[in-house]
């Protein structure tokens, strides 16, 4: 058994070098509506999902990305209605959401 | 297949209300040390192990803290030792190390 059903963790990391990064792509924002609606949905906590801040995951050229363990699902998203998807399908249904993963050769 | 066949998140985070918290319990030397280590011994990279930064994982009791995807293994360290020991048994060799695993109650 998970300590958590589902584990998000959002990159939320900031280059200050020019080069591409998740935190110039909306990532803080997507992270931020993802904790707020995953705790309004009950879906917070022990046995539960967590939703956590990472640094850089490795995979900037998909950026911004996510990943949700144990299950190894990679994100990578665009607003806010992908994540109300990734939530309501995924950390709840437990349907992970074809169309916003990250293709496998997707890297640096 | 996992794009990572070894994820390791260490908690790094930082209170500063006088909460117990990661980063007071050596969790920075900790992260530093596994990168490095996992470095040198050729396992880092797409296929092997990432050693990431992540916030709060919620288990502050058992800090420093962190935990290993997808296999869903959570530990606590003392030290370089242990982190050593970590590496070249699970990350390695594939056999997580009992000794270091935090107690299923271990909670924030």
């Amino acid at each position: 058994m998970s300590y958590y059903k589902h584990h998000v963790f959002f990159c939320l990391n900031q280059r200050d070098n020019g080069q591409a990064c998740c935190a110039q792509q909306g990532a803080q924002a997507g992270f931020d509506h993802c904790k707020q609606i995953v705790r309004e949905a009950g879906l917070a906590g022990v046995g539960g999902v967590r939703v956590n801040k990472a640094g850089c995951l490795d995979r900037c050229a998909g950026a911004p990305v996510a990943v949700v363990y144990p299950e190894g699902v990679w994100y990578t998203f665009v607003d806010q209605h992908d994540i109300d998807e990734i939530v309501e399908s995924h950390l709840k249904n437990g349907k992970p959401v074809e169309r916003l993963m990250l293709a496998p050769e997707v890297g640096r």
